[in-house]
């Protein structure tokens, strides 16, 4: 599949299954909120460092099923991934300018 | 910012206002799972189609902001978004055969 | 255990395994969002009444554990259940008057 | 209504308002997640030290919503509260008995 790029292998996953009946968006958003939270527990009651060592395969997959299901909402919502990001990072270099923001956690815990 | 990919816009994002230094996984890891959360209100207490109709740029928004901060995560353990994707999508070809899996809602399910 | 509280029994439980020593409130406000996904999941891609006929044991089990969590957060913080729920529920009651709130899709949907 | 339990009183305060009629446990279900988001988000970028010097009056209304929707859903299901916490304890007391699992972060961990 090397030809394509990233939203047409995960589209070819599901429509090769006919999945995408199935995906209504707000089940979709259950879903990335389910894997964020699987992400998540790899973290719970350790330090960044012990899961820097201990789970950084878990970490690839769980963060995997996360942008998978990203990709797939975009897909049925015909959002083009780039563009979204493009487009708030822009909305966030508005609202933190880089004078004000630099090095600055107060700014940023605001993001 | 034409001629950088994604990655590197967010990275620049971040990186001009010097807030890599707040960036531990952990809180990163949270960080996604409270987009995820942001997203899915959206779509709490309505219908998909309802959602389509009255929230698709609040969508883009929250939406973006799972992609960037699942990018940040990323970037700090340096993993190649596209591979991991990859990756996992082979994973789930094994877990998943085209022929027991198509338009199969059990199979579907336990993804 | 029948004369004891619930949150004596809560705490009567991890105090036994000697936990508490574990249980800083970062970690555990981590577990009751972890909880409550694992609880969501049990929604997913289903009907509320599908849910209600084939997941009622692991319902009862996953909201067990979000409240367990959120009893261990509140003995950590020295906090009392009761009265922290009527506090908010009389936040509520003025944010939300009766008169204005009642059969109101609109007031609910922002409570 | 100081002589009402504390489900009697969320009870009154959804049943005052006739919301009742827009919660499907559903969307219930997304409200303890999206709530749980919201109280783990006052301990995001901070220790737990931090946390409980600034935050908390923020953390008894967010684990108050969590214990609110929890109540909720769970009259909804026809549950009782008290009873489904120590149903899964003493299925935990199963699962880690004290001898095995005293000061264990091991056998901890994976509750």
């Amino acid at each position: 599949m090397n030809h394509m790029n990233t939203m047409d292998k995960i589209n070819k996953f599901r429509d090769d299954r006919d999945w995408r009946q199935f995906h209504n968006e707000k089940d979709l958003a259950i879903s990335i909120s389910l894997e964020a939270a699987e992400l998540l527990e790899l973290f719970q009651w350790k330090s960044p460092e012990e899961v820097r060592e201990t789970s950084i395969e878990r970490i690839k997959e769980e963060l995997a099923d996360v942008l998978i299901y990203s990709h797939m909402l975009a897909s049925n919502l015909d959002l083009d991934i780039d563009e979204i990001i493009e487009a708030k990072l822009e909305k966030n270099n508005i609202k933190y300018p880089v004078d004000k923001s630099r090095g600055n956690k107060e700014k940023y815990t605001k993001l």
